[in-house]
């Protein structure tokens, strides 16, 4: 039970599109991502999904049910309720909290091809 | 399905220990809070609790059982696990994410006498 440095975290990895896990509340992961280039449009059937953007500037693509793109800075957050196709992105470059439930696979229970940068996992452990 | 500025939030109110309801995942709550001096002694039966420190620095009273303090600064995070009496405070005051069930209470489901700055609630919406 000792206090975690989120940059300390980063500087672990550099690579996008791979969340790792930061710590566990009850049964919810606290996960830190870096976001590059562009995600895959995909859905959680049974969870919403909370994003806390730490640095940098991301867009998230939603369809709800029309396609539209809603932009986050830094200190802006967003969650994606369950049953929403949603596609995160980042052109510069990003660093990101998210909370959800553990075991929640980053391309969703539905989604388009996933491309090689993209790593589908329920996150990996710090 | 719109960014909330974290920043936009903290704008609207001044007082501590007062927490606001930020947004939902699925059950549970992303609140905000400031804190200035001491909260009090309490314990979460049910529930772990999720500390991000966004601006300033915290401090949180743990017992586990021996009786010690940790040090939150900005970026750092702690998560307190069910179970586990504390006691949040800040000397110069701060602004904290925190990640919990939906009507979890700030004083918990045991607590030492509740001063009057301290805001017996679970939350309240924006």
């Amino acid at each position: 039970m000792d206090p975690i440095d989120l940059d300390d975290v980063l500087a672990t990895f550099g690579d996008a599109w791979s969340p790792r896990i930061v710590t566990r509340v009850n049964d919810y992961d606290i996960r830190l991502a870096r976001f590059a280039g562009e995600h895959v449009w995909h859905v959680h059937d049974d969870t919403d999904e909370f994003f806390l953007v730490l640095d940098g500037e991301i867009e998230i693509g939603l369809r709800d049910p029309q396609e539209r793109v809603v932009t986050l800075s830094r200190g802006q957050v967003l969650v994606v309720p369950k049953r929403t196709f949603h596609k995160p992105s980042s052109k510069e470059g990003a660093s990101v909290l998210l909370v959800e439930p553990a075991g929640t696979l980053t391309v969703g229970d539905a989604h388009d091809e996933v491309p090689a940068h993209v790593d589908v996992t329920t996150g990996h452990l710090i």
